[in-house]
């Protein structure tokens, strides 16, 4: 079998080659909530049969994704797909994501699916084959190849993760471990203290050790593992001291812009190289129309890219004074 | 809008109703793994195009899947459905799906899906509306009705898990929470050791605390609450403690059979009344034609049906010895 690790290179170099090669360390999130979108793109004819209200629907939902994308792709260094908003499409939804990949690939970007997937055994490695295995259709080998790397949650423990591993490490593909997620109540669990043998840590160090050890056998010529970590952006002493404990795990930050964490706030996330994290921004970049009061509706990709720029440079301002040796 | 609650009544009442009505506690895990079909399943004509193949082996996925609901129906309450299995082939997984959870209706059976989805806000509601929601697509309610319960991951914390509670409260619908899963690396995070003010408790036990609290506004007439929790079968001397922890919650009980777990290890699961729990067996019954050598490849279903018959047998004399107000 060919091996596709060695064509694609490490998940981590890819995506760290994107964020020097655009000078943006930006993540663009395309989150298509149904009910942010403008109203032009709902108004069908009446009384079509549901099933061809959702074929057309889908379309328009489509039309709008690769429009985005098409205004961005120059200043973001990837796409992230929040995988619940097309699963609500159902299986139309499921095509349009197929399609929106596509797209995003014939742009060069990298690809992150946000779908937090976890289970056990051979239920994981089906969710590994389907989102990060190589395209296959035959009595030997069944996955596809959507992904160039997706979200996992790490409540079920090592035996969980290993699939996704192996199946990153065969075809140069990456996960992110969620480890310290943005939203308020992260701290019921996350935070909690845990009893180790001479003293405590938060739970979320916990999982960041595991994290840590899940990627020292996926590192890249950057230095940076292929095992990932969701670092939410809305606690920033967390994420400073994270970044100190797991030097070599790359940050897929949440929390920027419309939950709250400002550019300062994010840059605490990344090392001295200005490397070691990505940021994510979804609302403001995707549905920036809403927030934007100079732009009209129809022009809603304009907006999209007014509102990309802007973050990809208040970011690269708060780097630029933050990291000593930034390398881009 | 017409409260489908009124219509459906509990979830929890629901699906106790069907383990008394049937006298078993089983549920039917569908996990359609490509590679454990029967061989005459996959051997199509050369050289199809993939994406005609694609739907030839969709249609056989869903026969087998339609044959073995047939022949079990009559034995379980319920049947559970593994989402990775069917996202792993793709849009024609969805609507295999969809057709399959029709088929288990027009049984009468419950319906577990098996995402563990989690998320936070509005990501959250969208999975919630996907799986737990009613069917709606429209500018002002997009929904389906798929499952009548879902399991879901506790690490993000209650306003991940609220939009969840609110559909299920709306629509007669449940959730199982990840509590304690049935894989080794389950004592990695679940089992460590949390401080509280006073004391220490398994990490297992603060989300058992969470789920309880969670389902005190989901309670039906038989007692128990429609937020469940997902208790392994391998740790018995685990569920019996959180038996007692959570004497209102609902157990989805994975383990059983091909995992190691016995009926006298599930029955802890249970309480006085033989309710509280529903046992999930998948391999053991599903791919029963693989274990059972009395039974050929093409007397799949017939092999799944005896395994059904055996699940429930050596369950109900479980519990017909340890559970002293048997209600069924």
């Amino acid at each position: 079998m060919a091996n596709d690790d060695t064509e694609r290179g490490n998940f981590a170099d890819r995506l760290f080659g994107k964020v020097i090669e655009k000078r943006s360390p930006i993540i663009a999130g395309i989150d298509p909530r149904l009910e942010l979108f403008p109203k032009s793109f709902f108004e069908m004819e009446e009384n079509l049969e549901p099933l061809v209200y959702r074929e057309e629907i889908s379309k328009a939902v489509l039309d709008y994704i690769l429009n985005i994308i098409a205004a961005v792709d120059k200043l973001v260094a990837g796409v992230k797909f929040q995988m619940a908003y097309f699963e609500l499409l159902g299986w139309n939804g499921y095509k349009i994501l197929e399609d929106a990949i596509s797209f995003a690939r014939t742009k060069d970007l990298v690809v992150i699916l946000d779908g937090k997937r976890n289970d056990i055994g051979s239920t994981s490695e089906a969710y590994a084959r389907s989102y990060l295995g190589k395209k296959g259709f035959s009595k030997d080998y069944w996955g596809n190849d959507l992904g160039d790397s997706l979200t996992v949650n790490p409540y079920l423990g090592s035996d969980g993760i290993a699939p996704f591993i192996d199946q990153a490490k065969e075809h140069g593909k990456g996960i992110f471990v969620l480890v310290k997620t943005s939203n308020p109540s992260s701290t019921e669990l996350q935070d909690l203290q845990v009893m180790m043998e001479h003293t405590g840590q938060h739970l979320y160090e916990t999982v960041a050790s595991l994290v840590s050890s899940w990627g020292e056998r996926l590192k890249g010529e950057l230095g940076y593992s292929s095992v990932g970590a969701v670092v939410g952006a809305t606690f920033p002493s967390i994420g400073k001291k994270l970044r100190e404990a797991m030097p070599f795990t790359p940050f897929l930050v949440p929390g920027f812009g419309a939950q709250g964490a400002s550019a300062s706030d994010v840059a605490v996330n990344f090392d001295s190289r200005g490397l070691g994290a990505v940021i994510n921004s979804s609302r403001n970049i995707f549905f920036a129309y809403r927030f934007l009061k100079d732009f009209s509706e129809e022009e809603y990709a304009k907006a999209s890219r007014h509102s990309a720029r802007n973050a990809k440079e208040s970011v690269m301002a708060a780097l630029e004074e933050v990291c000593k040796d930034l390398e881009y």
